[in-house]
């Protein structure tokens, strides 16, 4: 913050991961309307993309039509077939394995049902090496791998990839990213992060979100993980455990949770709360048992209805206390919330109603995730392209391009 | 976040500001720390103190002794006794006004008790102002007012000053910035701010959280106030009414609160909740009520001591949903939240232990207010400093000097 200003060379990479950015969010894009958006004249935006060219990671072609008379524009393209990440979604029920192309073009998807059981070190990485044997096979020998991001369901310490906890998964202080970063022998980064926190970034990068600086991205798996996003910036907290929304006590004495407290949004909203309250539990019920108890209640079976309800109830006081606390612009439901918030939207709604202050209410939307099943995977993805729009000069010299 | 790197003069200008925030916040400091600390070399620094010296916002001197062999480094210094800002808290109970030196030094401060009853923007721009006269008819002609900060228990629209809403202080969409700005008349900015945002920036800047990038400052007046700085930045959400955690509602059905909900934690722990709790409830009760329940709970009151478990066991759970949700570093008890907590230390950290997830609870520590009583004072000093820090050439230019 009491930093003096960049130097030149500096502001020169800058400029690179700036514009490297624009294409890979916006796709291809004319000289011209770079030098509009980045307020940088026309040699500046020339010089900026001769060097990403050079580098491989972008390349300028004729646009195909421009209906204008006069010299076109040259369009600015990213390398997608050549320059790619591998993304990794490792949830409770399944893992899931991407090739994403620069400019978030998925290559390659592959994706395998997980048992429930407690976390196995060992399995999980000889399941990501297994899928990554497999995508690597299928490339071609020009393109380049720049990096690996891992997304799961717990509490990551950012700077070595430990996840810390993962109540749900039953993992203490394991060492994922380490051993992913040995077991793959890539030479490029591996960087893991928490899931909810990776589909809030997905969601404003290219989802329903985008252009939003205050957003707040709900996921349902088994637990409720929590992903803020506020003024631009993701909430990390002080060691990168903040978002942990599962956690906050709505209902003070209520049901037991897995962290040991009761009550906690997870306990009342999570899996096993709607399908205990519809008489359906068993414990490898998943995604497709909470999906069953929607269009139950939708068919209008009672008891699924009443479920439903009440669960209802508890993600919108939960949902309440947090636009009270974060004032975003967008809540958005994904995973099995995507499912429980469109079943009991009208609970969710009356809540907001009552509980929140009217100018955080004026503004505020409620949705579901543009990137569908995928929000997780493509900010997976996301976070491994993160550190090559950082610096993208610096990024392709670490992993030896 | 897409905009390209800055001009020279724009890095010169935010240079300016960066070596004025130095001194303003850490005192007289000599050139040589200067330089180190803002990684700039010398002739910039003496080039940097001469044009902040030639506006009179600093002045150069020989410093006391220096116990060293050879040419002592001269001291930049803040020209505390020129420059000022005028400061004021608006809060239920009481009315406080100061004028503020550049440093940060308290030249001057009044206080004023207010009658508990609807704003009446009449009544308190009129006291502001009369405030204002006095202040001002002390200063010698030679200083210069560079702005106006103003706090206030209520949610503010930061862009025109206009309090949206204040159910303590019966207040809606009053526009407190622009009467104030008008009624003044002295040319200079007025800035109206939150007042537990603005304790929790003043506590980051000069009190306990120094240094600090996640924080949570709690202001009891007769309601519970907010301020969040989560990645060394304010949390303000979409509309600037982020941080309303005394809305959030932490007990379902319980207590009624002013906002129209029930449970807020600011009606399971505020000034009333405490006074019904322990018997001793009156509508015009205020700070020394409560000060009194905690000294009589002190004493073996039996009643007085129950009243206070209760109440700080709701504020743990309060305090371990946002701890949770934010791992934060510091949560800063404040306001009459200074005195409950501190007599109902041992509830509250009972339930951080069983309702906070370990990793966030790690590094967690609970503080008081280290400016105490002005804590708010302080905040909306820094708010009228803000803008002559952000750009320093330029905001004196705004003022006319």
């Amino acid at each position: 913050m009491m930093r003096a200003g960049p130097s030149q060379e500096e502001i020169r990479r800058h400029n690179l991961g700036v514009l490297l950015r624009h294409v890979h969010l916006g796709g291809p894009t004319s000289r011209a309307e770079l030098t509009t958006r980045m307020g940088l004249n026309r040699s500046t935006i020339m010089a900026l993309t001769a060097d990403l060219t050079a580098a491989g990671l972008v390349r300028e072609e004729l646009p195909r039509e421009t209906g204008r008379v006069g010299r076109p524009s040259l369009v600015v393209r990213p390398e997608s077939a050549r320059v790619y990440v591998l993304a990794f979604d490792i949830g409770v029920d399944r893992l899931v394995a991407a090739r994403v192309g620069l400019g978030g073009v998925v290559l390659d998807r592959h994706e395998a049902t997980r048992e429930r059981e407690d976390f196995d070190l060992d399995h999980v990485a000889g399941a990501v090496v297994a899928f990554t044997r497999r995508m690597l096979a299928r490339t071609r020998p020009d393109t380049l791998c720049v990096g690996v991001g891992v997304a799961i369901a717990g509490g990551v310490r950012s700077s070595d990839g430990v996840v810390r906890y993962s109540p749900n998964m039953g993992a203490v202080d394991v060492p994922l990213g380490a051993e992913l970063k040995e077991r793959l022998g890539l030479g490029v980064p591996v960087a893991v992060g928490n899931d909810a926190n990776l589909g809030a970034l997905a969601e404003q990068a290219r989802g329903v979100a985008v252009g939003c600086r205050d957003l707040i991205y709900l996921h349902g798996d088994v637990g409720i993980g929590g992903g803020v996003i506020a003024g631009g910036q993701l909430l990390g907290g002080h060691g990168g455990y903040g978002g942990e929304i599962g956690h906050m006590v709505v209902n003070t004495g209520g049901r037991p949770c897995g962290c040991g407290s009761r009550g906690c949004l997870e306990a009342e909203v999570g899996e096993r709360a709607l399908l205990e309250a519809a008489g359906r539990f068993s414990a490898q019920a998943g995604r497709d048992a909470v999906r069953a108890v929607v269009g139950a209640a939708d068919r209008g079976d009672v008891l699924a209805q009443q479920a439903l309800n009440r669960v209802g109830d508890w993600l919108g006081l939960g949902v309440a206390n947090l636009v009270n606390v974060f004032n975003p612009e967008v809540v958005i439901f994904g995973g099995i919330l995507r499912e429980i918030y469109l079943g009991s939207a009208a609970q969710v709604r009356s809540r907001i109603a009552v509980d929140v202050l009217r100018a955080s209410r004026e503004s505020l939307r409620l949705r579901t995730p543009a990137l569908g099943d995928d929000t997780i995977l493509v900010g997976a993805a996301e976070l491994a392209f993160a550190q090559v729009l950082a610096d993208p000069l610096d990024a392709l010299a670490r992993v030896g391009a």
